[in-house]
């Protein structure tokens, strides 16, 4: 049997952090109505996140949103949402999601004051930030104290199995996803079983399998038009389907704790290349999608120039790190290239045009002419230089295309490399 | 213009020749005409094959049937067919196609005596040999001498471009196929014509490509259920279309005398290999099938374990010598192999099947399990040498099997590396 409540000891908040949460937040929401109030604003500042829904762990964020009416324009909101913010938080920093909001720190704790606009259920939201609100409003008064433990279990159990999170670096489980799965399935072990017995796509309901393409689909109660699993990946639900299953077979609390990366470092006798840039200073959210773009298309160059590419791995943090794993870094100086069938009106002109230079051949093979030439571009480096002179690779990476390294990889402290050997079933 | 004369000049017998010819066949057949006369045997001799029909080139052998009666058993007809063979082939040896029959020389031309049964137009045979006989028939009475040295300028034309001859290791088109086509086409340049403008199968007449797969298709005239062309391979076809478009586009009397092989070395960057073995004492109809499966089951061990093969070439002569091109010898250390869809029932018994053993994973990739894992065989000899223990290489061939050679080739003398570097269009 699983101790669940030693579990929660070890993850949610103490007395203590309780209290000082709740100092801060009744501190800053009174502030901001002062100044509301003084000021004539048409606008409320409204606790959401998962403090003011009873689900957070240990040292979470506090999210305070400031609620206009919709009458003000979208620049007025966001100048006057950010005075606000900076009138409350003294040290704090301008970041922009998708409106600009201000984010600082008080006694060690993070805080966001967001601007939004005020929105009813099934109303036209104008940014995704507006449904927010009634998210919190909807696991408040859809939830008790025994449900709110069990969201924070499943939490606990995704953060630990690495499936967690719906920031693009991860692609997992939001809080919201897990506080709707507990309150469709009622419980914490019922979810885990759900996801233990899941064949193919997760839908919720059923039927929203047709309106939507992604492996899981989860209707948002406050706007049916959404699918609030649309960022999950298919291996990360691929991911809770395999530690659902071990977790039900082996009853153990190891599954709520992560397990560090643990690189197993081994010749492979492939060809690994490590191609690397400077991070520029742009936020997660927008240069991870970037860096995974440049991954795809540094496989499929690998693939479609012949050096067989078996696996890939990306790092982001100070710098940019994208490995590349291939069969083969050379190819045969000679290669095999088909032209057309014999019947065809081509024929006669590929065979003109290849008898002198070809290497062997024009010869026929069944019912088509082909030709061995010499391999103009042999390597994967010269492949890659090639092609990087033409792709995009995104907005923020095409400007440091100068300033790429490709680096054939044998033993050097690599933090992707590091990834790349610690692969398994949540790495 | 082409002087067709003058290349039928080269390729036709002269007078003396045909004198001679005309002297030997009369002779034997007199003889045995005078043999089955005073042994009342129920059977007469005759002669078939291009002589017969007047379709002959230059040093064509003489074929010589006896066609019994259908009242002898196989095994009567047969003994008494070789023993009529060898009364008049004194030096003559015993030979094996469907029937044993007896094969000599007489004035260094060579004569084949051939037992076979007596049928008519559309009656079953019993041995293919059977037809033989009414096909030499079919070919007199619809030809005239302006047909038949069309014919010879058709058999000309195949045998320099490397199409003619029906015998399995070439797989081209036979004496026969070339009469029936200037029949139907009513002269050697239509027929020509015909090939260069055919797109896909050859099919006379159009509607039996319902009947049949092959991709050359002439129904045999003396027995509508048969396929005279079933021998033909697809390549050869190929060929004949191009011979046949450049001859028309070019009028160059060189299609019409052969070319040799021009093997141009030159380094691949490729893994060249040669198996070699012996060539058993067995006719060539009979050890080619053989050596084009191992050909092609050697192909695909190659592909299989993952050596890539680009290309393989054969040469029978003292030996058997079969080359294979591949883009590498050896895999690499560790391979990646997909396990059960997580969902799968399967899936937990892979990991814990692997979770040890792996040199890395078990891992998740979408929704599928994989892991990597050291490469048991690595190199090519070795899959090779795995796989020969337990593959059929064909009866001849299998007792064999303990004294083939792989060899690497790097510039040795092999009779299947000039064959390899000497392909072209019709080699």
């Amino acid at each position: 049997m699983i101790d669940y409540k030693k579990i929660l000891n070890d993850y949610i908040p103490d007395n203590d952090e309780n209290l000082r949460l709740k100092d801060i937040e009744d501190n800053i929401i009174k502030e901001l109505k002062d100044i509301i109030l003084s000021k004539s604003i048409d606008a409320e500042p409204v606790s959401v996140g998962s403090y003011s829904k009873g689900t957070n762990l240990k040292n979470s964020d506090l999210d305070i949103f400031i609620v206009f009416s919709k009458k003000y324009s979208k620049k007025d909101m966001e100048s006057i949402g950010l005075s606000l913010g900076h009138s409350v938080l003294r040290n704090g920093v301008e970041k922009y999601a998708e409106h600009p909001y201000v984010s600082g720190y008080v006694d060690n704790t993070k805080i966001d004051i967001v601007p939004a606009y005020r929105i009813e259920n099934g109303q036209r939201i104008v940014s995704t930030v507006d449904r927010t609100p009634l998210h919190t409003k909807y696991v408040i008064e859809n939830t008790n104290d025994v449900l709110r433990n069990d969201i924070r279990l499943l939490k606990i159990f995704m953060k630990a199995n690495n499936v967690y999170g719906s920031e693009a670096a991860k692609s997992g489980f939001s809080g919201y996803l897990c506080e709707l799965l507990v309150i469709n399935f009622k419980s914490f072990e019922n979810v885990i079983k759900y996801f233990s017995k899941l064949k193919g796509r997760l839908l919720i309901p059923e039927s929203s399998g047709k309106r939507f393409n992604e492996p899981v689909v989860i209707i948002d109660p406050v706007d049916p038009t959404r699918n609030a699993g649309a960022a999950v990946s298919l291996e990360n639900l691929s991911r809770m389907k395999i530690a659902s299953r071990l977790f039900l077979l082996y009853k153990d609390e190891s599954f709520f704790y992560p397990k560090d990366e643990n690189p197993r470092y081994h010749n492979r006798g492939t060809c690994i290349y490590i191609i690397t840039l400077k991070r520029p200073d742009i936020i997660d959210d927008i240069i991870y999608p970037q860096v995974f773009k440049f991954e795809r298309q540094i496989f499929n160059i690998a693939d479609r120039y012949g050096f067989m590419p078996v696996s890939s791995e990306v790092s982001v943090d100070k710098n940019i790190e994208i490995l590349i794993e291939m069969q083969r870094d050379r190819l045969p100086d000679v290669s095999k290239h088909a032209g057309p069938p014999v019947d065809n009106d081509e024929a006669i002109n590929f065979i003109n045009v290849w008898k002198e230079k070809a290497v062997r051949g024009p010869y026929i093979e069944n019912d088509r002419l082909y030709v061995d030439s010499e391999t103009v571009i042999k390597t994967f480096n010269d492949a890659l230089n090639n092609e990087l002179k033409r792709i995009d690779i995104g907005k923020n990476l095409n400007p440091l295309k100068n300033n790429i390294k490709i680096i054939k990889y044998k033993d050097e402290k690599f933090k992707v490399a590091e990834k790349f050997f610690s692969k398994d079933l949540f790495h």
